[in-house]
């Protein structure tokens, strides 16, 4: 992609309104578009780091053996009457009426819609378990949204549901789930602690969020010291450790994830039930699995960021090289632009900074900013020397490569990852 | 993927209140699932076919040089003032309240949100053209949503928007776009009839829609035999040929996309302007190109099925390969488990069909229903030849093939695709 054709108006200003690092830098990297209150678009650049988080959930979610589906966001009174969570969520559900005068929400989860689909499809233990997953846009009904997409009132969930014939089986999966993650967030560079938390209008008995400990986080959670016990605030105020009486830390954390073994909460209500080997019924035993994408997102920046810009992991870069030419040498144009196709063909993602309008240090500020992981330089200087000067955004770190090891320089890096 | 643990509850009795064969054979095969009137979940058979279209039609984007984003569903009530659309959509708005009592639209379309983007970040003739698209969920307040995808209230839509300085730069694009389409529609088994269109609350002078010939269409179009002037009679209802007077032919067809010229209809009202040359604003020239993936989904089966089901082309086949050892013989057992696993290994997505409890004909259906492109078997009879037999959904033909062949067969198959 050319830079000149690139849709984004990078700012070197700090927003005014801007409450958290990831907001400040999504909005002057023009990564998102706010539109109200809550409510924004991705950019090309920003829609680009989306795709490649949701690639990797959808790579772990599937390699646990969920089936992804698609659940609609206009959802019927009548589900949620069922459930009894009409009057109840919170954030309350943004309503709407139709045209014959029906009452819809707009889902902000859809425990119910699952519940729909399963009872009518599941009937014997043999079916079990069972997990359905969908990556599907949510509305929260927020009196506040903060943060830029840490806290919105529209973004794109990954909801994974599960059914079992057993607690035991549900244990199982839940720990699975989990485990998954962890790979997930690791594969974003992030790094997960945990938590037991409360259920909320979710409901059920135990669930666990995933926390990215930053100062910049809205929850407070408590960790043991000694014994490893973690908790949401919500979830646990004594100041002493249950598990060995401890003191108690207390850090500002980002919710990356929640997790509910919902038990029968949903199945009950809904009868949704299955036919055990003796051939008795029982209400499906379920579990859920909450994953935000923007919000997870942002925390990668809060996590991945300096004093000039975003550092994207390699997995989620929006462009994985920044290529900039130094000069006006017909001989550093042909360079560039040799290099440029020669890495597209080969099927990197690059930005070829081309404005000839703009300076080489208003173009080494946007491709920090911007968080490319890899920059690299050609210019008189390194022709010289028959080289690219390469430059590793996330250690700052410079290098003179020759120009005929640069593909397998760039291959041999990248496949570290 | 096992048979037995597919999501997939398929049925041999047709539904009573599906009015189109893509509704019946959608519910019959069990690809969704209705949560209410023109709302439907995608199941995961349904959410497969619906991921290739999707990489089809984004692929087809890149390749005329569009950029990708996604623009919110949340549509402040302000924007849509601003282009006077508020109270004038057909079908009307969805709207909901949030909790500071601020009126909100469900967008049924983007050209507000687009415009509101472009207005604040193109400036100079030099940033043109430009063209934006989304692949994004869309919500119609529909009095009547019939026939399964057809027509609903909720689905996943392709908007393009392209921004330029001349009339002469629209239309160049708006022939790219549309030979994108053609190609994408071709790619999925599908040929289409381009016809004048009327705009209808979309706004421009200039409109073609891309048809599907179908008895099952809801649109007419009027086509002349000789000169091959086309259009759907909305537009057109004189009936003979404006171009040649030849009598015109009245034929069923499918809308399968629809792009417009809408000129400055947006950017005048939206003071969306680009400086030219001699430095004089003007509103920029706007094209949009919308395309409903559900609704392309039912115009697939439309046009490929038969009295058994439903016959995918291989580019959008939820698997493409149905998977059936015959008989109890450990031999059988081990050869079909032996063959399930090297073409998993070697990336291709097979249906196995293992469960016990059905018959060698309720397999045969199930598969024949379901539309995979290829079935294998494999039988004392085929193992005697040393051979699996392969059929071919669409030509109904079979072959047996050398088991050491197998592979090669099929990579020679697919190659041609």
């Amino acid at each position: 992609m050319k830079r000149s054709q690139l849709l984004s108006q990078t700012s070197k200003q700090d927003p005014a309104d801007a409450q958290s690092v990831s907001h400040r830098l999504l909005l002057r990297g023009d990564f998102i578009d706010q539109l109200a209150s809550g409510v924004y678009s991705l950019l090309p650049l920003g829609w680009r780091v989306y795709q490649k988080v949701e690639d990797i959930i959808r790579d772990e979610m599937n390699a646990i053996g969920g089936q992804e589906l698609i659940l609609p966001s206009l959802q019927p009174q009548s589900i949620w009457e069922e459930s009894g969570r009409w009057g109840e969520m919170d954030p309350p559900l943004f309503k709407v009426k139709d045209r014959h005068d029906k009452q819809l929400a707009l889902g902000p989860t859809h425990e119910e819609v699952i519940t729909s689909i399963v009872r009518t499809r599941i009937s014997s233990y043999k079916q079990l378990p069972l997990a359905l997953y969908q990556i599907q846009n949510k509305f929260r009904n927020e009196v506040r949204a903060t943060g830029g997409l840490l806290r919105t009132r529209e973004f794109v969930m990954k909801d994974l549901y599960s059914f079992h014939d057993s607690k035991e089986s549900l244990q199982k999966f839940y720990d699975k789930v989990k485990k998954a993650y962890q790979n997930i967030f690791k594969r974003m560079g992030l790094k997960i602690v945990w938590v037991q938390a409360a259920s909320g209008t979710i409901g059920g008995k135990i669930s666990h969020e995933a926390m990215v400990l930053s100062s910049e986080g809205e929850d407070e959670v408590l960790l043991c010291p000694k014994c490893g016990f973690a908790a949401n605030v919500e979830k646990q105020d004594s100041s002493k450790c249950p598990e060995c009486g401890e003191k108690l830390e207390v850090k500002n954390a980002i919710e990356a994830g929640h997790v509910f073994q919902l038990g029968i909460k949903y199945s009950e209500k809904m009868k949704a039930t299955y036919t055990d080997k003796n051939g008795e019924q029982h209400p499906l035993i379920m579990g859920c699995y909450g994953l935000g994408l923007q919000r997870t997102m942002a925390t990668i920046i809060e996590e991945w960021h300096d004093d000039k810009g975003m550092i994207w992991p390699l997995s989620v870069a929006p462009y994985q090289i920044a290529l900039i030419g130094i000069g006006d040498d017909k001989k550093i144009k042909t360079t560039t632009s040799d290099i440029y196709k020669e890495l597209l063909q080969k099927g990197y993602e690059v930005v070829w900074y081309d404005q000839e309008e703009k300076s080489v240090g208003e173009k080494f500020a946007d491709a920090d900013l911007l968080g490319f992981p890899y920059r690299l330089v050609i210019s008189n200087k390194t022709l010289q020397k028959d080289s690219v000067e390469v430059k590793i955004r996330k250690t700052d770190q410079t290098k003179l490569v020759k120009k005929e090891q640069l593909i397998s320089y760039i291959e041999n890096e990248f496949s570290k990852f």
